[in-house]
């Protein structure tokens, strides 16, 4: 397969951090609070999703529209010091397609938004997609 | 935000797997094996990987490719018999951006081609992203 396709937010990212230089480097570990803001004609498609359970955990899959997509090496954690290795040997932000993975606590739902615990994305990030978490296939 | 983007296969699926109804329901628990072949020009990406070490776990994003984007509600694992909900509360391939995650292990790396199991995608999948599983971020 050689094709391109075109991605489309379903939504976005509200949440206190500014710059990626804001951001905590372990979000997931520091319990960094957000919100997902999920666009009126994409809110259909979260029913059911409080079946899942408050206090559960879900995927959360944005695009870093920041990041340097043309990138094949890295210092890992951007430690300098550090020698490079090929993006995909990391969580770098700068890779071909720059797409992140939040594994968060879904802590509320109001309407369209989603408030969730783990999370280190700069506000107004794309959301791409939600999915349930599920031990089985996730870890 | 409420851009678009392009997004580029980095690769694609080898697998055994003809069409979707030919895949296991659950291939992370079936322990199917599949390889991953990187195109050339983003081979330089996966250096670094085998200190991961052979064995373990990895991520491994893909464009599901024969999806239905427009649906925002599916019957649950596809069965008719259960009422429909939104397709986030799912793991369905049917959604607006339809990019699966699977996590999967790590078994050889030979040049591009990395082979994994616990895989049950479509052969010639688009490969998207590739990253090391990390039990902190995603358990």
């Amino acid at each position: 397969m050689t094709g391109r396709w075109t991605i489309r937010p379903v939504g976005f990212v509200r949440s206190a951090i500014r710059t990626p230089g804001d951001a905590p480097k372990q979000g997931a570990l520091e319990g960094t609070e957000a919100e997902i803001v999920v666009s009126p004609e994409f809110a259909e498609g979260l029913e059911g999703l409080e079946r899942h359970g408050l206090g559960g955990k879900i995927i959360v899959l944005c695009w870093m529209h920041l990041a340097d997509r043309a990138r094949r090496k890295v210092h890992p954690r951007g430690q300098e010091d550090r020698p490079m290795r090929g993006v995909f040997s990391t969580r770098s932000p700068h890779r071909p397609n720059p797409i992140s993975l939040y594994t968060v606590e879904l802590l509320e739902i109001r309407g369209n938004v989603l408030r969730v615990r783990g999370m280190d994305a700069v506000d107004g990030t794309p959301v791409l997609d939600i999915k349930p978490h599920s031990p089985e296939l996730d870890n």
